[in-house]
């Protein structure tokens, strides 16, 4: 027996912008939500709301703003019950950017937040309600986040958060099935008012399973991009959590076209996915910068070194 | 703290044999048999030793056929503390083809059948055992096998059955970890007088997760493959499972150097890991064989066809 309340979020071009500065066609845009829309996903993230006064429209490209305008004109003339996700960093957007929602053709915010900064995730995120947007706080690098921290952090957002969903966020990819376990019964013990999400990275071939341990354990919300596309490692894919889901008015079929006509031709020129430093920097619970920065350079197979130089030991 | 009971038998050249007819180098054996005891890995298993009168070695490479003589040529001169083993297929054997344990490199034989040969398995697991060789039997399929049958093959091995592991194979790749957890009770509900194992498939990139599920629940052996080399989807990676053990024995570095020395050149050659088709094969529980001919031909992209093709729905 399925569960109704579980929604899907397809962060395909959000957390796949990560990769590329932002800079997809409009055709692959419009691709993906063609697809995602025909699915039934129930979310589509589409990039982050960043403030044109810090970030470089020349450096990046459009994802990293999501004007309404350019949002309009990607999913035009689509027939789609997919509503338009995008993100806001603390910090890094101009509120007075974000239109009220009746005037926008997004429907849901989620704020990324360390627990350190959840007092300004939340002000934020309140400030995106009273405008009339669904809203989520996603708790990013929850693997390194100090217990009693982490619970300061959940029983403010019960109290003084308008958020919807509280996701919460594997960044390093470090996370196994336990310890997600812990995670998700401890924000269900004490974020009542709101569903849990989960948004696992794919490092050690373990984004897909930590998602489905937070279902079991009664998240209702999970992130996933379409072959996995994202940062490094990439994330939880579509297809997976379709092929799993067992609501009807899932889809699988135009995610697994998508793929063939779109994701295979791109993994030739972006690369994201299960690759050993990746790995590495998952099961020791590190960011995966260091390691992104290795497959950019000359000595990007030199696992070994690379293993020596996070654990610091030389030989 | 670590469970000194967990060993870890590295498959990578006896899975991963069949994509290419068990035609390795003798080179790469030795490499990954240096990278395996180096790492100090349990065991290694190294292929088949199938009868030369169903097969040709014309059409098929030394490990299909393990004889002693080329294993003690490719792990001559290494230091190792890690053993031999080599899988029989029931019927598939010449059971005077194999010597005495004391003549022979190998330590262990695994016994591989499926749930109805189980009284085949047993006899052959007998006499393996007989002739001095640690045993195991793989119960292969184990996602389609009939919970009555699979109950009274348990009840078989136990009282019938000299094997010191039964292993349950996930061929298809099709479990998460709500079945592996119900397999692995049900099987150390009945066996107690022998370890349970879990060989895991990769389809639907859970072959880790499964595994590291199965030792939740008390498995105390495991299959895996450096890189995850092995047949279609291939297995759950040796350098992820000694990245997540934390018996202090074990070595990742010289898997990691295997990988880049060895595997990444390979995988140009050979294709195994995450592929579309492999994950739909996986999601619907069915044998990769359809997905491998499909990855044959000229259509190897054409993933919703695939889909259709076996859900037998046409559009």
């Amino acid at each position: 027996m399925f569960r109704p309340k579980i929604k899907v979020l397809d962060c395909t071009i959000r957390d796949g912008g990560l990769i590329n500065n932002h800079k997809f066609e409009d055709s692959f845009v419009r691709a993906v939500y063609k697809a995602v829309s025909e699915a039934n996903v129930d979310y589509m993230e589409i990039g982050y709301k960043n403030s044109r006064k810090l970030f470089s429209d020349q450096e990046y490209g459009k994802w990293k703003f999501c004007d309404d305008e350019d949002i309009n004109k990607v999913i035009k003339g689509i027939k789609s019950n997919t509503k338009i996700s995008v993100m806001v960093d603390v910090g890094r957007v101009d509120v007075e950017d974000v239109k009220p929602k009746k005037q926008s053709p997004v429907s849901m915010i989620r704020v990324a937040a360390y627990v350190k900064d959840i007092d300004k995730a939340i002000f934020l995120c309140n400030q995106m309600a009273d405008k009339g947007y669904e809203t989520a706080v996603n708790i990013m690098a929850i693997s390194k986040a100090r217990d009693v921290e982490l619970t300061e952090a959940l029983v403010q957002l019960e109290k003084e958060c308008k958020a919807n969903v509280i996701n919460l966020v594997d960044s390093n990819g470090s996370l196994y099935q336990e310890p997600v376990e812990y995670l998700v019964k401890k924000a269900k013990s004490i974020i009542k008012t709101k569903e849990i999400g989960m948004h696992a990275h794919n490092n050690q071939q373990l984004a897909f399973s930590n998602t489905i341990e937070a279902i079991i354990h009664d998240a209702n919300s999970v992130d996933c991009t379409i072959y996995g596309l994202g940062r490094a490692a990439g994330n939880c894919p579509t297809e997976l959590i379709l092929g799993f889901l067992k609501n009807p008015k899932f889809d699988i079929r135009p995610i697994l076209d998508v793929i063939s006509k779109e994701f295979i031709p791109l993994r030739e020129k972006l690369e994201w996915g299960y690759i050993i430093p990746y790995a590495i920097a998952g099961m020791l619970d590190e960011h995966p910068r260091a390691a992104m920065a290795l497959r950019d350079g000359k000595n990007k197979e030199n696992y070994r070194e690379f293993y020596e130089s996070i654990v610091g030991t030389e030989e």
